[in-house]
């Protein structure tokens, strides 16, 4: 049988591709798990936080939504995402700039598919950038950053880049993500601002994805909008301030000027996913509206990961790695370089052996650098500190006022799972 | 501004593309009636009856999930719809070769994605094949059927075609859709044996879109899956028998000897949508699940739009129209061309024309068939007859028992808007 021989039919740039890798490691912990082993699951990026209870009232509230909504989005939710970010971040946002997909991720798919030019990302970076662009088959330019920088990409970097080259003004869009997947670090309101300039100069659009904007500890996320209004694109949703990952919503909110590429992108959509699940769009204005409920979900949300995120953070530099606390997120990309002769001397040359080597030892999964576009040979890892009971941890915090610190025990009392991982891969990079 | 300018970025096989013809007469509709015009919605092909209530009961029940699901979708759910497929198709689905995605429309785009290989797609077909093929930049093989075939392809054309080819075993994947949109017909038990003869010869593949099956009229339909079950894809969904477009949840059940296709599929949805939003995939294990209440729902609909359907059929056919009744589905494709010249001589000479026309004489909204994949000139028409209160209708339609027939008066109290456009639309023609 021709037809059904896998080596004739299969499309080239889809060939040999895997499942992303964070939903891979989340199938192995499972797997593990119903094998009976202890996992501490710091592989996937989940919120811990369920979705506050207005968000869950108005799904239910609109759970006989049964209409196809418009493929751009239902115009009231494009309305609260618009007034959304004209409170947090100070932007001119406007109602039809905005589109609304099945997960920020779908999104920046049909950028890539629709967009004729250059994708330039700096590492480390997200998961999906690089096998999104190889099933179009195109080709990203990474820009590899540094520990020093904060893993994040300088204007100096840029210009480096871009001067002297035979085709500066090539078709380019240049992905921000803060604060940061994978190591919760953002950018200064001047960093953005020294972006900015060379993004103007060259005639960049930026992708500016601040999915985990609202998770800035200090509620101080700031817009490269704010810098840059007409050209870069903010990139929103559901899954990570508002615990919804698994409900699947995300926003593109473009400048005017892009409307061009904004139609192309619905174009695609009305072809392909048509529109967002209604009652999820329904329930997701309550979402954006916001509100004292949600503003506290948020604040509480921010305190517990700023303790644990700090407290992990400390931990790991008393192990010898390096790593900067971070600024939002719940992320932490430690680099054991330091520890690289005593690794060695175990057989662990590069990042895929020590994560595969820490699962298999001690049950705790993190992934390996190289899954964020790092060289193999870096031993850095992604730490997504999220194995707790984000619902009782909220209930414990919101007995303490906010203007005070979390005990010292409360990491160990509500964030259990998380401690002990950390601690046991501590004492293996130390062993 | 180099990178602004739309004139450079645009990948060509998406530029100049539109939103589904389908979406944009419902955008168009809803512009008229907001200047205040009586509109009869006959363009977009939702289904006029709410989602069950067991239905939206879970979907309250289960509002607060959040966890991101597999990428092939929650197990309860496979298990559920490969269960669906084997009480009512009765084939031997297994679990893990079911494939769940936010709306079939987006798996198919997914499959003509990662298969290489063409399409054969008889026409009149579903509205989004076509623009799909263009956006991953390859050609669709059409097949036009005729009236006399009921809008069908047959297997005596299909040899035809290959035989004394000179590549007859080329990767192939032909699409099936019964009962068919856009014209609610179905094959018969016979004709799918026939086909699946030559399926087996010239070793295809089958996408068998079984999305309107439950909607067939007696409860009788039938699948590809029965006579060809190694080379079929069954497709399926919540959109249509369950009245639930908005959700968008769409299903593909493989055969385990496509599970290459499957796992690629998989693949790129990891990379791309995800998952399909968790709380829509709890609930419709419940829809999936079936059972009484789902059953008289189903049988209700049906009785409903097998009486609107005929009624209809013999109100074009009075007026000179040639149209098959339908045998499911909520779709006519009246073709006008016996009175070409009547309409030559205002002016109308082809679909297009004829449909705008319409709706600007009288507000009757219908697809010309040149959207569905016919001839430009050729005076055909999809008609959805879903412009009513299906909640109204169902609650009318439990008072009278099954095994009656529904009243005379039934259509024109119940579904009254639809029967008043095509009055209109008859009148408009004979004029």
């Amino acid at each position: 049988m021709v037809q059904l021989n896998k080596s004739v039919s299969l499309n080239m740039d889809v060939r040999g591709m895997e499942q992303s890798a964070t939903i891979a490691i989340n199938d192995r912990c499972r797997e593990l798990q119903s094998e009976g082993r202890m996992v501490y699951r710091l592989g996937l990026g989940q919120s811990p936080f369920p979705v506050p209870k207005p968000v869950v009232d108005a799904l239910k509230l609109h759970a006989h939504e049964k209409a196809y909504l418009p493929a751009r989005g239902l115009r009231e939710l494009r309305r609260a995402v618009a007034e959304f970010h004209r409170r947090h971040d100070g932007v001119e946002a406007l109602p039809e700039n905005v589109m609304v997909g099945p997960g920020s991720k779908e999104l920046m798919f049909l950028l890539q598919l629709v967009y004729y030019g250059q994708l330039l990302v700096p590492t480390p970076c997200w998961v999906s950038y690089i096998p999104q662009a190889q099933i179009v088959g195109r080709k990203i330019g990474l820009i590899p950053t540094t520990f020093e920088t904060c893993w994040q990409v300088t204007a100096e970097q840029l210009r480096q880049r871009f001067e002297g080259q035979h085709d500066p003004y090539r078709p380019r869009i240049l992905v921000l993500n803060y604060p940061g997947n994978p190591h919760g670090c953002t950018y200064s309101a001047e960093e953005l601002q020294d972006l900015a300039e060379v993004c103007n100069k060259y005639e960049m659009v930026i992708l500016s994805d601040e999915i985990y904007g609202q998770t800035h500890y200090k509620g101080e996320h700031v817009s490269m909008a704010r810098y840059c209004p007409e050209r870069t694109i903010i990139s929103s949703g559901l899954s990570k301030w508002c615990g919804a990952g698994g409900w699947r919503l995300g926003t593109f909110t473009f400048p005017s000027s892009l409307d061009w590429l904004r139609d192309a992108m619905i174009a695609v959509a009305s072809e392909t996913y048509t529109s967002v699940s209604a009652p999820i769009q329904y329930a997701a204005v309550r979402a954006f509206m916001g509100g004292t409920d949600i503003e506290r979900y948020l604040w509480h949300s921010r305190r517990i990961l700023d303790d644990l995120g700090h407290r992990l953070a400390r931990m790991l530099a008393e192990a010898g790695a390096r790593v900067h606390p971070p600024d939002g997120a719940f992320y932490l990309f430690p680099d054991f370089s330091p520890l690289r002769e005593k690794l060695a001397a175990r057989g662990i040359n590069d990042a895929v052996t020590m994560c595969e080597k820490l699962l298999e030892d001690t049950g705790v999964a993190v992934l390996p650098g190289r899954d964020f576009g790092r060289p193999p040979e870096e031993l850095t890892a992604r730490m997504a500190f999220v194995d707790f009971d984000g619902a009782k941890a909220l209930t414990a915090s919101e007995r303490i006022p906010l203007d005070q610190p979390l005990p010292d025990d409360f990491a160990d009392t509500w964030c259990h799972n998380v401690l002990s991982g950390v601690r046991l891969l501590v004492d293996w990079v130390k062993k």
